[in-house]
């Protein structure tokens, strides 16, 4: 079974606001294996409905269309609808006393605007909107469901819930979905593809791989599709075995995670802390960190040391080492990681030294230059990379290169 | 003109990632007077495409295409285009350059499927993509316009800015446009259309005023449209200057710029530094100072102090305070500021303490709580918000309404 999003509204094709029901959507259709084929955005005219409901009925078992359901005179979608449908409106009374209640409860009159949006199609069944004064409406016709609800985010959410999923998945009975998502960082993208070539070519062909890139990292997602749910999964879990015994250390989590996250667990289960000092990084690791909830429990903060004088001051790197090898280098990071892991009292003390371009750079350090270094109980360590010419992109993959070091020194 | 956005992808068909590519794509072509018709979402299939591809030009007459174009088996959007147009691959020399050079400069080797990315149609222009491998493609065909770019954000805006938007404004017939783009802070959005009603209500016909909220700022987008580009612009000033009067002290920049970026200008003016001291704010005010390019000349550098021992080891805060106030107080963001300036040895010091959420809010210090302290060569004030209780726009919110503290006292 699958389905198409319809997306009503002008607003979304100015580029006033994002449409992100439609990801909701399709996350909670996804779950019960009902896979979407399509996202249609319109702007608020008949004409343009009437033909994405002419295409999407083509492509699609079940329409769901979202937006122009409110009070105002622009929302024409319930009357084009009732129109579509050769139908007429007419008055749904538990919508009805719904919006009179809504309304007297925060001590407002109702008007004629309200009372009209509780006037549905004939044909249509209404699905109460206990959060909201436009119901939902669901149409039946030749085996297709057309679904139309508010495009407010809250209503929409509630009748999916209420309504639509619960009825969809009575309906859905001819496959399921398992979808896994894995984290890799420390591979670039074409590396990894040549790595995973021969694994991929042994994929069974009911599951497929996607590379879903970033700056620093990768995450693959691998969707399984069929009919009994335990033998997708069985067979998801294996593949992913194998793909872990491909690339062991570049893996570090599943699903809902993020890099920080990761290393906040493993730092906890060993009741450790970590700091940063950050020159070309500029805050950023400390920012991806507490960006994690309960950071606080394993971070204690960062050192931004943009000026050398804080470097010197605040890190106690020599003068010397500032001097004689610049601030980007292996000696001023190394003297950093160990000045923030002192100065802070932390188990771990993580730094960056680069530049992030776009000017900056020299023929022996050019633009792309980051050094790394980790100190830690056993002393210290540096690297060196070179990235790109993207300010943007250096501060982000430096920032989780630098918290991938840690990483990779607490698994082993 | 017009124009219809394609987007291709699986994962946001799976609702995995949500597109924000089309709300800055539609953003950017309304800016120069092309409409957007409607917004596609399809898979990674190859026939989606084709059907996609045949509905769109019907509707529009540019076709803008993203996703599909890296170097990995599933994406196939090149070679359906190649056959679409009937053309086939030649290699593009200026982009395979450019890629050996990409992977030269990091050290690693270049393998076939990297330099696959340098083959593009023959009938199509291949648009140069410096922060990327994978070209941008123009196609021409009956009069109609169809572009294909990448779908990371970074690399397709990049490929717009630099060669689409520049191409299509020439053509976009309609007259001249001109923007102007103000930045206001300090004021929330229904206040500031309050305080612009008469203001709005007297704008000419012919110039349009869009408001473009994000957490903490709003941008007020002055559009203008005419055949007189000098009058145009001689009208837009004129509306400026209004505006000016009505709100002075919010206005804090114009068209590409940032909040630190003025601050900076200022600061370097009068030969100042500042530091800024974080809690609640975890290096976002570093992150967005150190986001300027340049600004080592008037920032010296940051101290996250997200751990209490921090906040009295590294910035000299009483403990006496930490214990009698809390770390949400006036008492310890003002020693947070003045610490910081101390320590890093500037004219000005910037610090916050909060609750930035969801968690750890009580009745007295709900989430959303946040001090802000300003240190200066006159001594130290504070100021105390009340934010939402969303984390992550707090956390922006608070970073940039602290930095706006420094600005207001410069400008006097």
């Amino acid at each position: 079974m699958n389905a198409e999003i319809i997306t009503i509204g002008d607003e979304i094709l100015i580029g006033q606001i994002v449409d992100t029901n439609s990801a909701w959507m399709a996350t909670e259709l996804n779950a019960i294996g009902v896979q979407v084929v399509q996202i249609t955005t319109i702007g608020d005219s008949p004409a343009q409905l009437v033909d994405a409901l002419n295409e999407s009925k083509k492509r699609a078992d079940i329409v769901l269309i979202t937006g122009g359901l409110g009070p105002t005179k622009d929302d024409r979608t319930k009357k084009v609808l009732c129109e579509y449908f050769n139908s007429k409106l007419v008055m749904h009374q538990k919508t009805l006393d719904h919006i009179i209640d809504f309304f007297n409860r925060r001590g407002m009159g109702v008007n004629q605007l309200n009372k009209n949006q509780a006037m549905v199609p004939e044909c249509s069944e209404a699905l109460f909107n206990p959060v909201g004064t436009a119901p939902g409406m669901w149409f039946e016709e030749q085996g297709k469901v057309f679904v139309s609800m508010p495009g407010v985010p809250f209503e929409m959410k509630r009748i999916m819930i209420d309504h639509v999923i619960p009825r969809l998945s009575e309906r859905s009975g001819r496959g399921k979905i398992v979808h896994k998502t894995v984290h890799v960082i420390g591979i670039p993208e074409s590396m990894l593809a040549d790595k995973l070539e021969n694994f991929e070519n042994n994929l069974p062909e009911f599951i497929h791989l996607a590379y879903l890139p970033s700056p620093g990292q990768i995450r693959l997602r691998f969707s399984a599709f069929g009919n009994d749910e335990a033998l997708l999964k069985n067979e998801v879990e294996r593949q992913l075995e194998m793909l872990h015994s491909i690339i062991p250390e570049a893996i570090f989590g599943y699903d809902d995670t993020s890099l920080p996250a990761e290393l906040g667990k493993l730092l906890l289960a060993r009741k450790e802390t970590v700091a940063t000092a950050e020159s070309c990084t500029g805050g950023m690791m400390a920012h991806l960190i507490t960006s994690v909830p309960g950071s606080s429990g394993w971070y204690k903060g960062s050192v931004v040391a943009y000026a050398n004088e804080v470097k010197t001051g605040v890190l106690k790197v020599s003068e010397r080492a500032l001097i004689d090898f610049g601030a980007v280098s292996e000696a001023v990071v190394m003297q950093m990681a160990k000045g923030v892991r002192e100065s802070l009292n932390t188990t771990w003390g993580i730094a960056t030294s680069g530049i992030a371009g776009p000017d900056g750079g020299t023929p022996e350090k050019p633009v792309g230059t980051i050094w790394m270094a980790l100190a830690g109980p056993d002393g210290v360590k540096a690297e060196k990379f070179t990235f790109s010419k993207d300010r943007e992109r250096n501060i982000i993959r430096s920032s989780l290169t630098a918290l991938n070091l840690l990483r990779l020194e607490l698994i082993g």
